[in-house]
């Protein structure tokens, strides 16, 4: 027989017993709260068709998209003219599908598929892996879960602010203070560049959005070396030296008070719900060139070069490459595998979390294997988490495989117990035994 | 812009709201009860190496597993001389990647790689996708969930035992009573067949494998066709229509009564817990040529052709392919799929599943909303589901909205309530009202 090296694909992980109960114990804060805030779940295939997914995320994204090879003699359709240097126009003919590349997209066919029988506003959570090309390095996976939630079809400030709340709820159930909410607007942004007479200011967003990674004085010297007006270098980089309430009057006083009102009510509500600790409007928070279009939120962790673990914003055009319009959406992203880390790092996890067996049975042999499994379903029949030794070997390599399994009690019935009709049930952590009647097991577990 | 129809992936689904409730609804039973036999989660990745899978699904099996393109230039590792007639040739060069086709090889590959941290015998569940590039058709899906334990690394009957145990557990808590636990034993297959002398016997497995689709009249046609002793043939024919326990008494007077003796025990040990009239020796029950050299189980339901929801067995090779050979492993895997069927046709599913907003606020104008989210806060603190209503549209179309989605109660908050301080909540189910302070919100939620 052929032997296989055993190992993963490169960029995927496995997650081990403990792994998983932290990531369900992050999951279940996430799914508790999105439900509290009547967000419910739905789930989309891994794989959609390709047409539905290129096109949405820049031409890199593009690249960083999984195909999926056709199934049977995939290279018939192949014409012979065709050259096997151009790839492209190649995978065009042998793949149709493709692995998810996020959750926003798939949501966006969903509701355009779905618009006969979605009660609007429709408010969705989201958690699934998704799938990109990346090149694996430290931290980054090719596999991951993305934690969505958006609300589609409508344009209440009131998804703002419950998008605020929702941040903010989820970083004080984990205990975790050290946070800072940016928002930031980008019709804001819009009107501003609109004012200085910039028609393409995509340059200078670009610019912008990179001021986490390569800091302020970079952002500032490229600001410096645009080819606009010198005038203009200078509004934009006051604004960039204000602090937040004084880019806001600062905007005010251009002109642009219709445009700041929004961001104005989102703070003042925040204010009066005592989150305006967390909260700060920041000129320079840009979010990608992608599809924002106006309210835009990001969450990062103070001192430290973490990244942000939350994100999002408002977009008004996301369904309409699916033929439904004027539709408008906003959503934010928990980014579970930088919470994850997040967790880990701060020691924000419970302890006890990897308590799991509450009695382990220890095996005296195959005649006893009917009781054990008639008590153990008692045991089970109130909640508890049992295990029965598997093999009856020595006592002392059972209670070996108690303590590495970390078990609560150890149950102990042999010749003698059979007698009696007791079991004798020992307590771990105490080293406390004690004799209990078969019939009465019921009332011990209670 | 190009409009994209919005479609899903052939073969493939979305699943909304309720859809998700109910898959968790079933989801959390499984969870709960695997974790109370001590079976742990872990997660492995959807994408594996391609010579990770390929080689254990035999040659049909390998041709429905979805391969995953290289990323970049795959094409320039393909030789000139390749013909691109010999697309499987090529498919090796141009994808080293593919989708999970089911949980078991990927748990051996787990085991395998991570031997050396596990703690033996080793119980863990899993609940994930898979992908296979079956041909869609009613009811198949290319995308489809399995739920499996395995125990691996024993050879403990205790195993066997609680398979059946949980099979049980489960139908017992979604209270469903017409199924069937059928049982049976490679070992005494491969025994009665020895005994017969017949040295090749997969063409007699693969003629029993069909008895649950073509029926018994047809198993036996084909068996009499056989190129085999005429006393064989009669001794197999005896054997199909005798009932369980005397094919059983038929088998140890054949002399394969140490074969014999693991099923008894089993059968015994489901007496003395009740669970026999559920559980059944089937002479017949082969469940593929594939990898089980033990203990077999398969569940259906009686009376229908529903085929099986559960099946499993024994296997003492599965790890062996990635280098770690002598360990025994058990495992049993739920087919979500068709018990979300089974659910629905037998009307199992609770009433009121689908019951989910527990308050929704009406929406009287930008004014109030600071008002609204912080009472909403309270309500959501006692853990209960609230929606602030987006738009200050009509009260008639913000009633039409609460029928709509169902909801517990409405609350209303307008210019004489916050005169007054007080909210009136409408239990929608009675149609009666009550006015609250709203400091005594707390006190109204519990």
């Amino acid at each position: 027989m052929k032997i296989i090296k055993p190992q993963l694909a490169s960029g995927t992980r496995d997650f081990n017993q403990l792994d998983m109960i932290k990531r369900r114990y992050v999951i279940s804060i996430l799914e508790r709260l999105f439900k509290k805030y009547s967000f419910f779940e739905i789930s989309t295939p891994a794989i959609e068709n390709t047409s539905t997914l290129t096109g949405n995320y820049g031409g890199d994204g593009d690249k960083l998209i999984f195909n999926i090879l056709n199934s049977g003699d995939y290279l018939s359709k192949v014409s012979d003219s065709v050259s096997l240097k151009d790839y492209q126009s190649i995978t065009k003919v042998i793949s149709k599908k493709a692995l998810r590349y996020d959750l926003s997209v798939p949501l966006a066919r969903y509701v355009a598929l779905n618009r006969s029988d979605i009660i609007f506003p429709f408010k969705r959570y989201q958690i699934q892996p998704v799938w990109r090309a990346d090149r694996p390095q430290k931290g980054r996976f090719r596999e991951f879960y993305q934690c969505d939630i958006d609300v589609i079809g409508s344009e209440s400030i009131v998804s703002e602010i419950e998008m605020i709340n929702i941040i903010f709820d989820f970083f004080n159930e984990i205990k975790f203070k050290n946070f800072r909410i940016r928002i930031n607007s980008r019709s804001i942004m819009n009107s501003f560049f609109d004012l200085l007479k910039l028609k393409n200011y995509d340059d200078i967003l670009v610019i912008l959005d990179k001021k986490d990674k390569v800091g302020l004085e970079q952002v500032v010297k490229e600001i410096k070396k645009l080819n606009i007006e010198q005038s203009s270098i200078d509004i934009i980089l006051r604004l960039l030296y204000l602090d937040d309430k004084e880019v806001l009057s600062e905007l005010c006083d251009l002109g642009l008070e219709s445009n700041v009102q929004e961001i104005s009510n989102i703070l003042d509500i925040c204010d009066s719900s005592c989150l305006s600790d967390n909260v700060y409007y920041d000129f320079s928070l840009v979010r990608g060139l992608g599809y924002y279009t106006g309210f835009i939120v990001e969450v990062d962790i103070i001192d430290s070069d973490f990244g942000s673990v939350v994100g999002g914003g408002r977009y008004d055009n996301l369904t309409s490459v699916f033929g439904l319009k004027d539709v408008s959406g906003i959503g934010i992203s928990f980014g579970l595998e930088r919470i994850m880390i997040l967790m880990e790092e701060n020691n924000l996890f419970p302890k006890d979390l990897d308590k799991s067996i509450n009695y382990l049975f220890l095996n005296f042999g195959n005649e006893y294997i009917s009781d054990y499994i008639n008590m153990a379903s008692k045991f089970r029949s109130k909640n508890k988490v049992v295990e029965i030794y598997s093999k009856n070997t020595s006592i002392k390599k059972q209670m070996i495989y108690a303590n590495k399994k970390n078990v609560d009690f150890v149950v102990i019935f042999g010749e003698n117990e059979k007698k009696s009709q007791k079991i004798l049930i020992k307590n771990m952590k105490t080293g406390t035994q004690e004799d209990v009647f078969i019939d009465k097991i019921l009332d011990f577990v209670k």
